[in-house]
């Protein structure tokens, strides 16, 4: 795939996705473009251009739908309540496995790994979810080795991430592997992510 | 104010507001309302109750407007390019005084500062803000006592916060306030917050 368009980003968007699993990773890949020299493009898609109900009621309205959002470079599936749903969808998971063969890089938030597992995307790989799910992980798929100790996972074309806002993490690292440590840094700063957690 | 009836927190939202500055208080708030005994609910709202273009294009649609929110406990307002229009809108800033006298906590993110500081809700008082609008904050109110070192900063009544995912910590910590410091470690668990930043 060539980036002389740039490097197209996708975050897709779903009923009951939990919110900071969407925005935790679209904000830090939306602030990528404002560093980068490889014009990445960021915007949400729902499966038909609706908009959507997120897990707490925030109301989104995503930018395109699954048909016209185009080749992507990296996709973020995120994860939330609504996540039952698609891992249950038969058509899901058939289109899931469709842009994966076409997706050079496919990453998701929190259970958003519980539908990759449903898909078979993530047979005999390393990966991760949130810490209430790692037996609904391996129910789903058994062969999967689950890394309970990482924040995010990386396996190459597919990237998992831990609970909720560990998908900044793995963004910042996304940032920094498909362009470099340097703009992640910028990125990181700019969101002053440097939290002290206070617990 | 009675929290018979819950306890109510607001997150303002305006076109070119920040997405994490919305959502990463949002999500640790409505997080919250899972696993508190004081019911607290949450919600967003515009001025008039309209959808907003964030500022880096995500589209939200709130579930109230200025005139529907009703009393709240709790505002939050966040930063982002659009703070520029709000702190110049002189009808918002004399609204932003009127709930500020009527609403318990005012609590801004990142730039969100400066539309408090532009209300005079700041002066004479210790305050954050992102990092790169220091200056701006003490040009708007230079008897505002800029702390550059905290990650939030609790003034009673106001408390502000700096940088974008600053909003989180500082999220939490009204949590801890407002109810108790176990509460606000479960939420915190849940959304896995505790990032070892690579950077």
């Amino acid at each position: 795939m060539s980036l002389d368009g740039g490097l197209h980003v996708g975050v897709f968007v779903f009923d009951e996705a939990e919110e900071l699993d969407v925005v935790g990773p679209f904000e830090v890949l939306a602030a990528w473009a404002e560093h980068s020299a490889i014009k990445p493009h960021v915007s949400t898609f729902s499966v038909d251009g609706g908009g959507v109900r997120l897990a707490h009621g925030m109301r989104l309205v995503p930018a395109r739908s699954s048909d016209d959002v185009g080749p992507l470079h990296l996709l973020v599936y995120p994860g939330g309540w609504g996540t039952r749903r698609m891992l249950a969808d038969r058509d899901h998971l058939e289109w899931l496995r469709q842009v994966r063969a076409q997706t050079p890089v496919i990453a998701s938030v929190c259970t958003g790994a519980l539908v990759l597992a449903a898909a078979g995307l993530l047979a005999g790989r390393p990966a991760t979810t949130h810490h209430d799910h790692y037996d609904d992980l391996a129910d789903l798929d058994p062969s999967v080795v689950i890394d309970t100790e990482a924040r995010f996972v990386d396996d190459g074309d597919v990237v998992t991430s831990a609970g909720v806002s560990a998908g900044i993490d793995m963004a910042l690292y996304l940032v920094s592997r498909l362009e470099s440590r340097e703009v992640a840094r910028a990125v990181c700063r700019e969101l002053e992510y440097d939290p002290d957690p206070l617990f």
